[in-house]
This record gives C-alpha cells, structure tokens and sequence, in this order.
C-alpha cells in the first residue's frame, strides 16, 4: 500500500487550534462591528446550480470556478451541474430574488465565509478563502453607501488596523476622464487597468503604459501630459470637472468624503483619486479601496452595482456593498500576534491513579460548570507524564491530589504561568481557581 | 432570456438572518462548551483530494459523494480529482498524520462544519449539513470515552435538551453475543442490523426480521427466544456473558456507566443496551447513542475506533468520538422557540431631512461605539416610511429630531415595544438608550 498524501489540496489549508482561534476571533469581530452597524447575517450554500454562476465573472473568472460532477449515473458522462460558490455577491442576490417578498424594503445583509478559486496558489492567494461581505439593497441614496464605508472603517478600527487610507472614485468620473480627453471607446478598459496600477508602478510606468497603448493619432498624449504634471490628481480632477457626468460624478463623491471624513479615526483618512477604477464591468456608482499605510496595499474595497440584480429580476434594486481582505488582514495581525507571547489558559485535572478518578471527574465538573475550562487527564500514567502534557497542551494551573492530600481533604493547584505552588481544602479549590482564571 | 431558478440547490438551504442568527447562537453554545471541555477547535477544506475520501465509506457512501471537476484543459476529460468532505472525521484523521509531530501526545479536538452527502433529501435530511465533532486522539483508556459522553452531555444540557438516554454498547458484547448464539460470521452484520432497529420496529419486529434472515439450521432460534422474553435486555446480557471477550466488553461499559452516572443532570440516564449496533465496520471498542425522550429519536452518538488511523499512518492511534446531530437538534429547538415571541433589539435612527444627515450619523456613531446596534435610514424619506422600516426590520428603539426638537437641543426616543415615548436632552440620549437596550 503507497502511502497516501497527506498535505491538504493545493491553495487550500488545515488550521491547528492556535491558527483556528485566531481566526474565529478575528471573524467574531467582524461579525459583532457589522451587526453594530445594522447589518444582519444572510447564508447560502457552499455550491450553486452551475448556470447560477456561469456567465457572472467574465472569461478569466470563468476558468476559476470549481465544478461539481452529476452524481449516480449521470457521474459517468463527465458533465457538472453543480459549482463551488466563486463569491458572495451573485448567491446573495440569487437568495434575494428568490426571498425578496419576507424581506424588509431595505436590506442589509453580511455574510463571512469561505469562497473558492481555482487560482495559482502563491503567498496571501489561497483556492479556498474567506470574504467578509456587508451589502445594503435597496437603497440608492448616497448615504447607503456612507453607511458601508463607515462600517468597514468601524471594523478595521477595532481590529487594531486604524491607519488606512480610503480612496474614493465612481464610475461617473471615470466616464467623465474618457470623455474629457477624447480616448477612443474601444481604449477604455485598457486605460483604466493602468491607471488603476498607479500605486504599484508609480507615475512614470503609467504614464509609459498609457503610450504603449497607442490607439493612434497621439490619443494618450494629453493624458500622460497631465500625469506628468506635479499634481496629476489635480489636474485629472479639473479635466473631468469640465464634462457633464463628471462633473457630477466628483461632485457625489467628494460629498461622501465629506460626511465620512469627521467620523474617522484619527489615524484614518479619506481622499478622492481620479485613479481608482476597481474592475470596470461590475460596478455602476461610487467605488472605493481601503489602503493600509506601510506598503500593504488594499485591504478593503467595494462600490455600487445598481445592475446585478437584473441579472435575477426583471426590476433591478440598487445595491452598494463592500468586502474586507480579510485573508491579507488575518496575514498583518497575526505578523503583529507573532510578536506576544502565547497566553495560557484553563485548568489541567491530574489523576493519582484509580482511586482517584471519581474526584477528578467531580472536580472538572465542578470547575466546567463556573464556565471555565477544565482538562483532565484520560490516561492516569506517571504524574510527570501528566504534567508534561498539561504543558504541553498551555494549561495555566494544574491540580494534584495525592494520598496524603486526599486524607486531610486537600489540593494542590500549581500555576503554570508563575510556577507558585499552593495547597488549599477542597471546599474553596473551585473558587480559588476560579480566581486565578479570570 | 428565461429566468433563472432562484431556490438553492436540491437538498440545500438558505438562511435568512432569523434562522441564521438561531443557527449560530446553538453553534457558539456548542463551542463553549467543548472548550469547556479541553477541546480546541481544528479546520480542514471544505473539499479533499478523491483519493483521500475513496474506499472509507463503504459502497453505498462512496455514491453520495459529491466529485469535482479537474480544471483549466483536464475539464474536458471528465474526470474527478477532488471531492466535498463527506465527513469531518476522515479529514480530520488527515490532518493530525500530517501535522502530528506538532501536536501534543493527547489531542482533543473539535470541529463544527459542513459536509456534503448527494443523498435523496427529505425532512431533516439535507444534502449540505453541519457536523459537531469532538474526538480525543492517542487516549486508549476508558477515561477518554467517558470523557466524550460528558462533554456530548453537557453540550445538550445547556442547550436546554437535559431529557435523554445514553445507550451504552460496545463491539467487545456484540461479538460475544455472536459467538453465544453461534450465529455463523456471514451474518453477523445483518443480525446487527435488525437488532439496532428495536426502537423503530419492537420486540416482535426485531424477532422476525431475524427469521427472515434464516441462515438455516433453526441458528437464529435460541436469539429469537432470548429476545422474545419480558426481559430481552436481561437474557441478551447473561448470554453474551458466559463468553470471555462478551464478558469483557460488557464489564468495560459498564465501568463506564458507573463513572457516568452520577455526573448526568437529573432528567438524564444512561444504560448498557446489547441491542445497540451503530455501523459494524468502524469501531472498535464501546459504542454509545444519545435517544431524546418523546420520540424524536437519536440526537447523538459515537464510540472508540482504534483503527481508521491506520489508513493514514504506519502505527495506529487510539481515538474515541461522538458527534452532535445538530440538524436534527435544531430542529427540535426551533419548534420549542417559535412559541416564544421575537425579541426587538437596536435603536434605528431617522432623518429628518438632508440638513438632519450629519447630526443622524453622528448620533449612530455614539451608540455604536458602546457596542449597541445603531440602524439609520439610507434614504431620508418621509418620516411614516421610515418608522415602517424599523418596525420590519425589528428595532426596539426609534429616534426622531424635527426642526422643534433640534432647536431646543432635544431627541424623542419611541420604545416600539411599549409604545412608549419620551423626548430628551441630546446629550443624554445615549445614555438613555443604553438604559433602554441592555
């Protein structure tokens, strides 16, 4: 018999109870700042109808999606009628649609969980990882989208990572800048890829990639000329300003801005950037990235995509939304976690030896039904043994009690932590412990 | 175009956030108290490489396993190489060969996850459910298996389900019961199978379903007999007794059931029961069923099965489980709570008019920051639309400030479940609310 792998599959990972806590803390977080904020919990299945999520995320997109094979007979003729959900959004407005008759005028939904895709794995890129959604539907005022912003600042905020950068755009503006300088239709989507990378290759190498698009008759000099310039953003701005739809696309924008601004952090900020564009297809209204300062890049995005839910109904609803990165946010705090040193907890039951054991299950009893943790040895071998696992597995206190104990009705709690040692009379050990624990 | 089917997947379920919500708060009582308990939270994907979960599930479990689709260039072949969990116990034995040089020499873990079986769906029966699972790994000892009935125990105890009966088993009985009855080895399962059903089908039932399994020579005649009795227990028990390996296993379950019984809550028992079966092929030792009283049937089980770990690792390990039926246990919590009426929570804040929006948002912030659940209005409508909103969407609180009210520095606070009313200073509204809230 070959032994089999045991390596979790590519791009996917296992958890060990430290990875895992800290996860589920992070996530407990963010569960409890979007419910602060009104946000209610909406859950899908881990798999859709295959046609529910085909045709959703464009040719790259396609290629991703996790199919699953028809089942019994039908498994023999290779086709898949069924796929791992890709993202959140398009079950979510799927379950919307279909539910939409028990649900109040205005929605707002969150949703934490694991999507899949079949990416090349690399470091911070996983094919199973975690989208940590808040969408508002139904509501197409600005302030639905103020509404987002502000909870996923709330949640950054109390997760320790207040020192970020909100860039804000919108689609209108983006229309605006095409039009403002007269590039060809066809150039679009090619310009806003570039300008988008502003951050990662800087002003020269956009303005190097803008001209080696080249769609004739110098239509990116004007353009490059401008981002040339010692404020592109400025100069962009006032360009876009003197069109109709950008004019009113900034105007949106920088209103949000303002209402967002005094409700930040002090570390935080918000700037309007005529360079984001966030994915061109998706997105109808305002758009907006979350920057962490020192080089971490995006760990936050969204915007409104008041056209999705077409795809599901015959009258579309406005929606606005946006996502934590989480799994690139789990990467920064535990980088910070690594750094302090592992808290023990709970208390580890030694067993004597046989006669022992109805105690030691009283007492585990006993000190579970104060809500705190109790372990108690399953083995009954050697007390070093015992204790060694206790160590082993962060016990904060252990107890032992010994014959001679036992006779005067005693125990001995030791402190894992401190290493001090007492005895104490069995009536007081649980309040004892109970004190040393919290 | 024609309209896409909008219902989940056959055998699948959405959740909206009342059911979402009751889901988890039984999810995060389950992991309270297996921590509690010592257990730690392990997480393996939500699909496996097909080779790992192939040949584990017998013939008919291999058909309810749900394949997926090779990717990129490999889908046209039609052929599978990864696979849904069907399980968390596979995995999860996976995972800890893998990683087991990091582990401690005991490990108590616990996972609670999705699997997928492409089973018929029906009542309570879903093709994507969750899993609770605790298992003790490397414990060879009877204190691990009661251990595990505590902490099952406990878990439903404080999910207000205290009204059970633990049956107790173990291979060791069932194999001297075998050899009592000199029943011949090739139908040693089916005989097991018949017996495990005396719940559904009584006494009578279980009798002549063995006589239909007629193995010849009048073999099943001193079994149906015994069982025929007005104490089938008793006489089952004698019988399996008067062999060594049967006196053994009824002697170890036993022991278990004496440590066992005096740590239950008062509406719980637990007894030996040589009619329990539960799947011959994979346990090895004792073998336990959690039966809710008034019918509703098993709500959990579980046992010892010192072998499957071999299937991974050159030497085998110990390890002993059980499992919740959380489906099943949800179901009967959710017919308990939809007695009680809907709990109102959160204070909803309305605007008054645009020049209201920043005073509105700044309100939400402060009761936000102390951990309350702040709701405001997206779309400043007229006032009757907005209080409509937040009587939908189940906010206990509403807040207004006209024109009047903002003049003399007052907010009206409307408690929606009294009716009540009261308008007060806007620097002590905060206040006011947390009173009203917590």
């Amino acid at each position: 018999m070959t032994r089999p792998t045991l390596k979790p599959p590519s791009g996917t990972r296992d958890f060990l109870p430290g990875e895992a806590k800290f996860r589920s803390q992070v996530f407990s977080t963010v569960r409890t700042i979007f419910a602060r904020h009104g946000f209610e919990p909406f859950e899908t299945p881990a798999f859709e109808r295959l046609e529910t999520l085909s045709g959703k995320y464009g040719d790259e997109g396609e290629k991703l999606i996790y199919k699953i094979l028809k089942r019994g007979d039908k498994a023999a003729s290779g086709e898949a009628d069924m796929a791992l959900r890709y993202d959140l959004t398009v079950p979510t407005m799927r379950l919307f649609s279909h539910r939409r008759n028990e649900l109040p005028r205005i929605v707002k939904r969150y949703q934490i969980g694991p999507v899949w895709r079949a990416d090349r794995p690399g470091r911070g890129r996983f094919r199973e990882f975690c989208q940590c959604d808040v969408d508002i539907i139904g509501g197409g005022a600005p302030l639905s989208d103020i509404e987002v912003l502000l909870t996923l600042s709330d949640a950054l905020e109390e997760l320790g990572l207040d020192d970020f950068t909100i860039r804000l755009n919108s689609r209108g503006a983006l229309r605006g800048l095409m039009k403002a300088y007269c590039l060809p239709v066809d150039s679009h989507a090619a310009v806003l890829t570039v300008l988008d990378k502003l951050d990662k290759i800087g002003v020269e190498g956009v303005a190097e990639g803008l001209l080696e698009l080249d769609p004739g008759f110098g239509a990116m000099s004007d353009l490059v000329a401008d981002i040339r310039m010692s404020n592109p953003e400025l100069a962009l701005r006032s360009r876009i300003q003197g069109t109709e739809e950008g004019r009113d696309g900034i105007a949106l924008v920088d209103s949000i801005r303002d209402r967002v601004a005094p409700l930040l952090g002090s570390q935080a900020s918000i700037i309007v950037d005529p360079f984001l564009a966030r994915g061109l297809d998706y997105y109808t209204g305002p758009i907006f990235e979350f920057v962490a300062k020192g080089g971490f890049g995006s760990i936050a995005g969204g915007g409104r995509y008041d056209d999705l839910s077409k795809l599901f109904m015959k009258e579309g609803v406005p929606v606005c939304g946006g996502s934590l990165g989480i799994e690139r946010i789990i990467l920064l705090l535990s980088d910070k976690a690594a750094n302090k040193p592992a808290t023990r907890s709970g208390c580890y039951v030694t067993v004597w030896d046989e006669s022992n054991v109805e105690d030691a299950l009283a007492l585990c009893r006993r000190i579970r039904r104060k809500g705190l943790i109790a372990d108690m040895d399953v083995e009954a071998g050697k007390l070093g043994r015992q204790m060694k696992l206790a160590n082993e597995r962060g016990s904060r206190l252990v107890t032992v009690q010994g014959p001679d104990e036992k006779a005067v009705g005693e125990i001995t709690i030791k402190d894992m932590e401190s290493g001090e040692q007492r005895t104490v009379p069995e009536e007081t050990v649980v309040a004892v412990i109970e004190d040393l624990l919290r």
